[in-house]
């Protein structure tokens, strides 16, 4: 059941406890939830959104993203970071925009030492609500029943969450297939 | 005459000297340019071209460009950056790459604390060639032209020269109209 979150671990494959953070990029709103995994159970640990200055030099707003984005990690020491890979889908000058700010998303972690993993936003909806095209506030509610506790104030933060959800379980078969190996 | 770069400039408008790193991005090739001007007068100090690995984890790759550039301006000091704003035709797939370097590219010196300005690639071409429509090898041609003793050994560190000089024109003309207020 999804609900419980009882996948078939082999618990001897995992570290005995893990800290993940999810990354939902946006140069005005960037969402990020932290999760601990312990085999296979996950629980919420905090989340919230970053909101850069919408006016000023472009490279001041995303100075500011990577600053609060860094002292999250820092306040919250994950040990592995899951960005949403945007599908894009407005025209070039809007791809470069979001590009722009998932580029300080990908390099703030980096820059720290984190693995940083990528998730199509399809699969991120699949490993949460079980398909790949679910509706927004679907993928809300999931997160409050997989996380219980959870305390997403907006779509950005659950987002984020659902990313981090999405690593949890696909770090979990890499393992699998890696004890197999 | 733009060979000789004499422009009427008050020259008591302007700081004595003042160094400036130009930049064209891209996550396979990133140009970089460090000019020095002196009132009406500019020279070449260096220039080069980072090319991070182009297999891996895109945060790696965009943390490689990151940590070299930021090598960059801890060695050249350079005081303010220009960054060349690509037009985007090609694409939102590859605007979002793009996007992704720029987005590191113009936050690397930010963190450092230099103001960052941003050029559409007409513009510097106009500031350059004269014409807003130059080939590649024109601004190379005019680059080492207006920077004698410039070694821009690629294309990529031709263009950075080139967003370099383009920033010197106008922060020239910036100083100006303060002046004048």
């Amino acid at each position: 059941m999804l609900g419980d979150l009882e996948l078939e671990v082999r618990h001897d494959t995992e570290a005995s406890e893990m800290r993940i953070i999810g990354i939902d990029p946006g140069l005005r709103r960037c969402g990020w939830g932290v999760i601990e995994v312990e085999g296979s159970r996950l629980s919420f640990v905090e989340c919230g959104t970053i909101r850069p200055p919408t006016e000023g030099e472009l490279a001041e707003r995303l100075a500011v993203l990577h600053r609060e984005l860094d002292a999250v990690l820092g306040r919250m020491r994950p040990l592995e970071a899951a960005v949403e890979e945007t599908f894009v889908n407005k025209g070039p000058r809007s791809a470069l925009t979001l590009g722009q700010a998932r580029g300080v998303v990908l390099l703030t972690p980096a820059i720290r030492g984190l693995p940083v993993a990528e998730y199509a936003a399809n699969l991120v909806k699949k490993s949460v609500v079980g398909t790949g095209h679910a509706a927004k506030d679907q993928i809300g509610l999931m997160v409050k029943t997989l996380l219980p506790g959870s305390k997403a104030g907006d779509a950005d933060a659950a987002d984020a969450l659902a990313v981090a959800i999405c690593h949890a379980h696909h770090r979990v078969a890499a393992a699998r297939v890696k004890a197999l190996a």
